[in-house]
């Protein structure tokens, strides 16, 4: 028991330790040479074509006609149907992507650096809300989107970026929790400090002012644009806390829409997997939880650093918007989720419990005995391909994956 | 009675029903064509030059130099000594000023219109924080950061908002009160948001790249900048609520650092005075009370309609910095102001404290019934000229002033 203690303190230190930088914004197959033609990389765990959901299919025909790997969505899902695209998850390549999370070669990746560590996270670019690759999306305007994601806004960002010596986050987050975001479904308040250190940088290197401009309103006018950043973020921070022998912590937790997996720092890269659930949340006009797809994406990757539903405290405005309760309930989930962490957050502290650090550090060990399975704000896809964004809920990781993963810890220390 | 309560339901549902939009930056002269050379606006009720406390003179004699009247600092003090300047409120000219709250013709002015009302009202920019004219700053750093404004940042911002049709307040301001402003001693949340809406017209108006960075840059770099956007706010939301007969809500509260001011609606443009009170707070190091200049500037007007310290719950973050106490004591402060208002405003309203509307429209009667004072957020300066901010706190206005407003009042309607 002393030897996990302690492995946990050492896996809580590296958490708290960290220093995430945003520093660049660079095309994937530049951020991942080992990403090349064909390959695709998706949230969560590995699953194979015929596994995959709707919007997880969708999204996959659409970014394969993005890439001219197919000539429209039927010849694209036809090929995949036929093994000619080669699929992998993000965390296998130092990326996590939000919903489908689709990553291919010439999308452009933001970079975090963790400079205690010295390594890098990627994640895509926020698309904005609606009609999106990420929630299954696959039309000519989503295509559009990337494009100009791809051969302006990508570019321009990058340039922007390495002109200073790369955004701080850890401080950003900081602020933004006294600004009621959690970062997972609501960074309204990290988009705007965000948009307040590029902008400067963003202006003095900008060669065309329509780009600048559109660029900026691009920023200004997506609440969400911060969560991708706080996934690379999140990536960043628990890459180092992998493979400590003994550690009971959660590394990663990730799903791809049919499976939901969690890492354990001591037992590596062994992914443990059950069923994804469904979450409990509101829907937008016209749609109702029968529209719903079950759970998915790399964001929860949020969570696993003490953000999102474990920092709900902080957000009594989230709480409404994914139907978790009163706002003036908001902590209780705050609270709930320190019953499963190994520690606190002292960095990283929500005003409205009187600044309380964020619960940090999941324990499986604490999960079984408490029986309380982390707490995940997300959002809600269509799960039909091409559809998008149907709504915002709360969701449970799933029991059966900490259960796996606590007969596999035990057998890594040689308990049976 | 119930010619007051209809009076002051009138009162409340003009302060409800405005529409204040940013529209324009301009010189003072152009917004206010009745000041003139050597005319000179300050915070609070009138106040003659050896009455006027040190912060105040000493923002006299940098205005006056920085206009071109004096010679240096001890010639403009020896110039206002002798009558060379004349002396009014802002509020007597539809304006409003921070602090010492300095306002002279080639000044620029931010100009916000009551779409409901059709009434503008002005206020300058904010310099930022530290040593700045507002608390009393006059050396040439400060004079230098006015004419930048005057000639680089004022001209640039107005020419963006002359783009569009000007940005909204209302529903900034209700995101900003979910985001832990109380729009008084934090604004950080709306200067965000505000920038998120300026960057792109900013950009596609800018003909000066460095300009362009420079501005974006020190929006960004002044988690106060969206005050005095507030209080122009707040001008235009109130100007149209006065001379109601019959109603006992007050229409200004402001301070010239020597005596603080309110106007009723019922009883028109008088000033109802009584000595400042010291504000209680926390001190920036190296300062104590000792250095402190008692209550001063016009920027109670968002105390007047429901923000600042009536805010409070909002900001569980200010209520730290302020010295206020515990974070969780913050909604203490909102309920005890809604006490003495006519009601809530339902646009308006804190997450944490379950949506309810900030506390708006004080009712003399009210304050009077429950000795309950309006509470004020508010910077603190150094009483002697040419230092600026020490710290920040919580004052409350004087009683006295209600006091002789409620015999005013009741001789209004013809009681004795």
């Amino acid at each position: 028991m002393e030897l996990i203690e302690k492995a946990n303190q050492e896996a809580l230190s590296r958490m708290l330790a960290a220093e995430p930088v945003l520093v660049d914004v660079v095309p994937a197959s530049v951020a991942i040479p080992a990403l090349k033609d064909r390959m695709i990389l998706h949230a969560g765990p590995p699953v194979a074509w015929d596994r995959m959901c709707g919007p997880m299919q969708g999204a996959i025909a659409g970014i394969a006609v993005f890439e001219g790997w197919a000539s429209d969505l039927e010849d694209a899902a036809s090929k995949a149907a036929a093994g000619e695209f080669d699929f992998h998850p993000n965390h296998h390549f130092d990326a996590v992507g939000p919903m489908t999370g689709m990553t291919t070669i010439s999308q452009p990746l933001m970079v975090v650096e963790n400079r205690t560590y010295n390594n890098r996270a990627y994640c895509a670019v926020n698309e904005g809300l609606g009609k999106v690759m990420r929630f299954g999306g696959n039309d000519a305007e989503v295509l559009a989107r990337l494009a100009w994601l791809r051969d302006d806004f990508g570019p321009a960002v990058g340039k922007a970026l390495r002109s200073g010596d790369g955004i701080p986050l850890k401080h950003l987050i900081a602020r933004g929790l006294t600004m009621g975001d959690e970062m997972h479904q609501r960074n309204v308040a990290c988009s705007g400090l965000l948009l307040r250190e590029l902008a400067p940088a963003l202006a003095r290197t900008s060669d065309d002012r329509e780009t600048l401009a559109t660029a900026l309103a691009f920023i200004g006018g997506n609440d969400q644009f911060f969560l991708n950043v706080a996934m690379a973020m999140g990536k960043a921070i628990m890459d180092p806390v992998r493979n400590i022998t003994g550690s009971s912590i959660v590394t990663a937790m990730s799903r791809n829409g049919t499976d939901f997996g969690i890492r354990v720092s001591g037992t590596g890269d062994t992914w443990f997997t059950a069923p994804v659930e469904m979450p409990k949340g509101l829907y937008f006009p016209g749609f109702t939880e029968a529209d719903a797809n079950p759970d998915m994406g790399d964001s929860t990757i949020v969570e696993t650093i003490g953000l999102g539903g474990f920092a709900m405290g902080a957000s009594p405005a989230v709480a409404g918007f994914v139907g978790a309760g009163t706002a003036s309930d908001a902590g209780n989930f705050t609270r709930a989720m320190a019953e499963i962490t190994a520690g606190e957050n002292p960095e990283w502290t929500i005003p409205a419990m009187d600044y309380q650090g964020v619960p940090t550090g999941i324990d499986i060990r604490l999960v079984l005995e408490t029986g309380l399975a982390p707490t995940i704000n997300t959002g809600i896809a269509h799960k039909q391909p091409g559809i998008g964004q149907v709504g915002a809920g709360v969701v449970r990781a799933p029991m059966k994956c900490f259960e796996k993963a606590l007969i596999a810890f035990a057998e890594s220390l040689g308990v049976k």
